[in-house]
Parts: C-alpha cells; structure tokens; sequence
C-alpha cells in the first residue's frame, strides 16, 4: 500500500483546517469537482437518454455495489447502492422479519443510531402488533438473545463513543437461536475492516457520506447474504428490482438476484460522485489503515491525558474495543467545540455533553493530531470557550 | 413571459441533435455543470460538515418542495423533495390507506405506470389481505368509484399515450364517495398547468428528472393537501422528519408539518442539480407553456398525417385529452427509432409498437418539428429502418 501521504494529497481540505469529522461527512476528493463537471458536459449532457445503456447508468446500482463488496468483505452480487440509509433499514427490517415471521421481537440497544429504531418503530405499525422492539445496553445484547428473537439489529459502531461491536460473536449467538441479524455499517464501511461474510452476517446496511466521501446525503446500500437473496421479499416491489422492468407488465416478478433490492430510479449524479469517490479503495489496505488508526487515536488520547483531566474520555480505552472515533465528555462541550471550530479544529457535538473527533488516516496524520492538542489546549487554557456561552446550540447531522 | 427562444438558449443539446425525449429525460442547463463545481469547491468542500447549516442543506427536502409548489399549483409547505418516485408512492399508499383504512380497494388503471401498481402490489402483502388492487381501463376509472374504494391512484397523463386524466373530476367523484386520491404527474409537473390545490387532490407525487430538468434520477417529490398533512402518518419514520431530529430520542414522534415525510439524508448533489434546474421557472407562465405545446404537436401530427398513414397516432387526436408528448404505432417501432436516433433525431420506443416523441417548447420550436418530420419522412421513404431490423432490441428507461 502507498504511503498515507499519498492519499492525503487526494483530498480537497482548505487550508489550515485539521477535519476530524469524517466520521460525520467525508471530505471531496480533488478530482470530484471535475468528474461531475464531466459527468454533465460528457453523459448527461451528451448521451441524454441513451446514457442509461451508453454509460451503463442502469447498472450503476449493483456495479457501485461491487465496489463497496471489496470494503465490507463481501461477494460480488450482494450489495445494491440506492436510497437513503433509513429506507434501507426498512427492506432489510422486512425482508428479515418475513423470513423469521413467527418471532416476536426485534432486538437491538440503545447505542443504535435512533433513526434505525424509528424505522423499525413505524415499519411495526404496519404489521399490526404482531412484532415488539425490545431495547437493551449494549452490553447487554448477547444475553438478551433468545428464541423469542427474528432479528437483531445493530449499529456495529456507537456514533456517539464509538464503543465496536463483536459481529462474529453476536451473530453467531443470533443464529444458535435461529435469530438473523441486521448490521448498520455506518460508522463502519471504509472505517476498519469488516467481514460480512466471515462474519455470516445475514443483512447490513451502511451510508457512503462519512468514510467512504461520496457527498452530504450520498446513497446508501444494502447487503443481503447469498444464502438468503433468492428467499427475501423486500416491503417496496421496485421496478429497477423487477425480473424484465422493461416489459412494463402489470404484475411484479422480482429479479432472482440482488437486482430484486433496487427500487426506483436513483440519482446518477449521486452515484457519479460516489464512484469516483469509492475508486481509491483498490488501493487501500483496510489491515494498514486500521493499525495507522489506532496509532493516531493512541496518540490523541495520550496527549489529551497528559493535557487535562477536565475531558472525561468516552470511548473505550482498548483500542480493539473502539471504531475510528474518539469522544469526551465535557459540561461545556458545545461551546468548547464551537471555539475548536472557530480555530479550525472541526469535530462535531452530540446533545448532551458529547464531543466526537473522527480519526481518519487518509488525511490525518501525526502532526494533524498534535495540532488538535494543542489547539486544544489553547482554547481550554485560555477559557476561549466561554466567548461562546451565550450562543444558541444549532444542530449539525 | 420572455420569448421561447430564451429560455431554448438555456439548454445544453449537442449540435444538431433534435431531442424530443424531454418527456423521459430533460436536457441539463448549460449552467448547471458550473452550479455543481461551485457545490463541490464552495460547498461541500469549503464548509464541509457545517455546510448543514450554513448553506442550507439540511432544510432544502422544503425549500425546494417549495420551489415545486409553484409548477403544481401547490401552497407552501405541502411538498417535501426527496428519494425516488416509487418510494413517494409508497408513503403515499400506505398515508391513504391509514387514513381510509376500512376501505378495501385502491382503484387504479392499466394506464398507470407499472411501478406505482408494483409498489401497491408490495405494500399490500404487508397489509396482510386487507386490501386489494382493482385495474380498470382509463375510460372506466370515473364509473369504477364506489363505496368500496379507499384510494384512487392514477398517473395523470399516461406515459404511452400521453392521455389525460380530468383530474378535477376524478377527484370531485372520489370525494363523493368518501375516497381519496393520489396523483402522479411524473408526465405532468413542467408539462401542463397542474392546479392540486384547486383540484382538491389529496395525495400527489412526482418525479423531477422529465419536465424539470434535475438530472437522471433526479429526486421524486410528494405532495398533502393541508387538511390531511397533521393527521397522516407515513410507513417510514424517517429521523429528518423527528419533530427533533437532533435531539437523538430513541421515540419517534414525527414534526407536525410536511417536514413529518422526509426520511433519511438526502444527496445533496442531486439537490443542487435540482435546485439549478428549478430556478428558470418563475420565469414560465404554464398556461403559455400549454398553448405553445399545442401549436408544436398539433404541427407535428399534422405533418406526420399528410406523411404517411403508416404511422398511426396513439395519442388522443383531441389536444385538450393529450399531455406533452405524441405517439405512433408502428410495427417496426423499434428499428424505426433507432434509424430517426442514428439521424439525431431523438425520441424513444415501448414495446411492443409505441414511438414516443416529446414535445416540449423550452426547447423544442417549429423548425425542430419541421426538421424532426423531414427526417421521418427520409427514413420511411428510403426504408432506412430496414437496416435495424436485426439489432437486438435494448431498454432504456
């Protein structure tokens, strides 16, 4: 693998900004203004409506597919690109829940990202009661797994500390109780190595706007196991996901492949930026990136503990037990974040004392995370957060 | 109104090409791949994580439902932007059924695009046998409405044919019998004036990609009436549509407004592309827009008639009862089209015999229909299309 160097210099940050949010929204390779440029001059503006054979955008669905496979150890064949992150909750949900019909509960913790349990919470109103969520600690998750289970649902990292899931294990106890499990890769894909098929992951979900810098509100996708995609029956009859979509009958016949997951017609200028985005990962060794993870997260921590005790850290201090995020607890943390952010430092808040600083080595390095601290110092040293006591929270995704 | 030919100016369409497909995929502004580079420098790239807040994202699912209200004759904050269009009619569906719920049919017609019938076909598994799917044909919808019916759900303008619905009195005899309406003007929004508000719609969808010009895939649009916006209660309880997305709730309770139908995080990308696109239109009167797409076909028919009688209109030779496009049989349909593509002529095929042309006056004028039927009569007369005839027939959406 290149050195890291290399693919730093593949990224458009502004100057003088250190951007420990990607864990939030990935920043734009150099080259992504000039590919959607091309994107509209070259395809669209060219091709027009024959671009959906010339330039394969009918396909685009399962190709990008195929290039998120190699990042979450998968197969070709099993991931669709499409759709928001909650829509894709919502297939998975109910391609899981009819396959496992008769059980009653979804389980899941309270470190899910909420808007899985919304979907979940509205998707149960449609099958009439039939079905409860039953919430636990995290911790708490792999006794909690029994034969009352269909599913169990889980975000494999906490946004909020970054505390990792062991998806080997939980899976495995799922499927001992013949329960399936659902795995939201958000904080995840492009973040340290996965293996959903190692794994024996049943479904997993995951967005392409944090680590995988494909754009704000880039598409989501949505992985099912081979040995379950000819059985699932997803809630929307798509008519991308239709066997001949371009026979226009009036009844539905699924695709008996992955194609059955598609939906409607997706944003090709979306998935334009998503594919030239996803174009580096060829070259990235997911094994590499998470040990230089590890050893910048290391360091920040460290020289946060020598700095101060007033951040309380909220991650897990084993790395191995940790995704590629570090947070602290501070009374004050929307203020102190505001004043890190008016000194170019750019982590994000989370309600109600949360700080979360995202680790990504493809454009952080060593000197970044030294620059943090003592930025960090500054502002806490100098109370420089206090200028911002009287300023309204404003939320940020 | 400015001339026609302004806004024909406006349109980025390779030299020479005639494009009558508008009606499947709009051309791009010439502004638009600028519009998208400034996104990515200025936007994304410049504000990165902050660009939420900053420039607006996170409430353009509204701000540019807003700009569609206008070309739909719509009030404010009745539309929300966002996902495909086969999602939107299934929030639709499943808002309609909740609200009607010990009705038992969902009236449709064969004119219906086939994906909207799927996504009822889908839904309807997850209602568990309580409803069913009536297919009338279009002439038979006003006669089918009956006491049993709890949603009618029709495209207004019908993609083959380009026939239209009276939606005002489709609409009227619903709510004489207690049943609601969903419209879809993926053929009609930028087409013809649509008035939802005056027509008492109660339900409508609609897609930005045709007559709207947002790009391929461009994101769909939903549209309530404000008597059933606080009571209707979609299958996805999307977080951007939480009353307090960021307050991280493991409870969904949805916004009280519009907002309650937005589901997770939008492209961004494809919203500037849509955004752009949108802006030329409160510069377009639609009722000149109608009068101008009238003169165009009613030239374009006429022409074909003192042509040939080989081709055979399949659009209503009435233009009060027609869309914005017009089209033919033609037993070799296929091979005729491609021959009309291969002289830059562009329109499009539908099995088993229907060429579609597109006639849309921002930047279709009367020397493109003379120079569009010269073409057509070059490749009947010479039986240029014979040369197609052992092509293999490809789809395009």
């Amino acid at each position: 693998m290149k050195d890291f160097s290399y693919f730093k210099n593949l990224f458009s940050i502004p100057e003088g900004m250190i951007y420990l949010n990607g864990n939030s929204l990935g920043p734009p390779l150099k080259t992504t203004g000039n590919v959607l440029n091309d994107f509209i001059e070259n395809e669209w503006g060219q091709e027009l409506i024959k671009g959906w054979n010339t330039k394969g955008w009918f396909s685009q669905a399962k190709t990008i597919g195929d290039q998120i496979s190699g990042i979450v150890g998968a197969h070709q064949d099993t991931i669709i690109v499409g759709d928001t992150l909650s829509n894709q909750v919502f297939q998975a949900l109910t391609c899981a829940l009819k396959l496992n019909s008769k059980r009653k509960f979804i389980l899941t913790d309270n470190g899910n990202f909420p808007a899985d349990i919304y979907i979940a919470q509205g998707l149960l109103k449609l099958f009439d009661g039939k079905h409860q969520i039953k919430v636990v600690e995290p911790e708490e998750v792999l006794n909690s797994i029994n034969e009352e289970i269909a599913v169990v649902m889980l975000t494999e990292v906490d946004y909020r500390t970054g505390r990792l899931h062991d998806m080997k294990q939980i899976t495995q106890k799922a499927h001992e109780f013949e329960a399936l499990t659902i795995w939201d890769l958000a904080h995840s894909a492009g973040a340290l190595p996965v293996n959903l098929n190692d794994a024996k992951a049943d479904f997993a979900v995951g967005c392409t706007y944090k680590y995988l810098n494909g754009g704000p509100g880039s598409p989501a996708f949505i992985y099912i196991s081979p040995k379950h995609i000819e059985k699932v029956e997803p809630a929307l009859f798509g008519w991308h996901g239709h066997k001949s979509p371009f026979n226009f009958d009036l009844n539905y016949v699924p695709s008996n492949t992955i194609d059955k997951m598609r939906v409607g017609t997706p944003s090709i200028i979306a998935f334009s930026s998503l594919k030239n985005a996803l174009g580096i990962w060829d070259e990235i060794d997911l094994q590499e990136l998470r040990k230089k993870t590890i050893i910048l997260s290391e360091l920040f921590i460290s020289e946060i503990e020598k700095l101060t005790s007033d951040l309380v850290l909220a991650s897990p201090r084993d790395p191995n037990l940790r995704g590629s995020q570090v947070s602290y607890k501070f009374d004050f943390g929307y203020e102190l974040m505001q004043s890190l952010i008016a000194h170019k430092l750019i982590g994000d808040f989370r309600a109600p004392n949360l700080m979360r600083f995202g680790i990504c080595p493809l454009f952080i390095d060593e000197e970044d995370i030294l620059q943090s601290v003592k930025i960090i110092n500054k502002v806490l040293d100098e109370k420089l957060w206090k200028n911002y006591k009287n300023i309204s929270r404003a939320a940020v995704t």
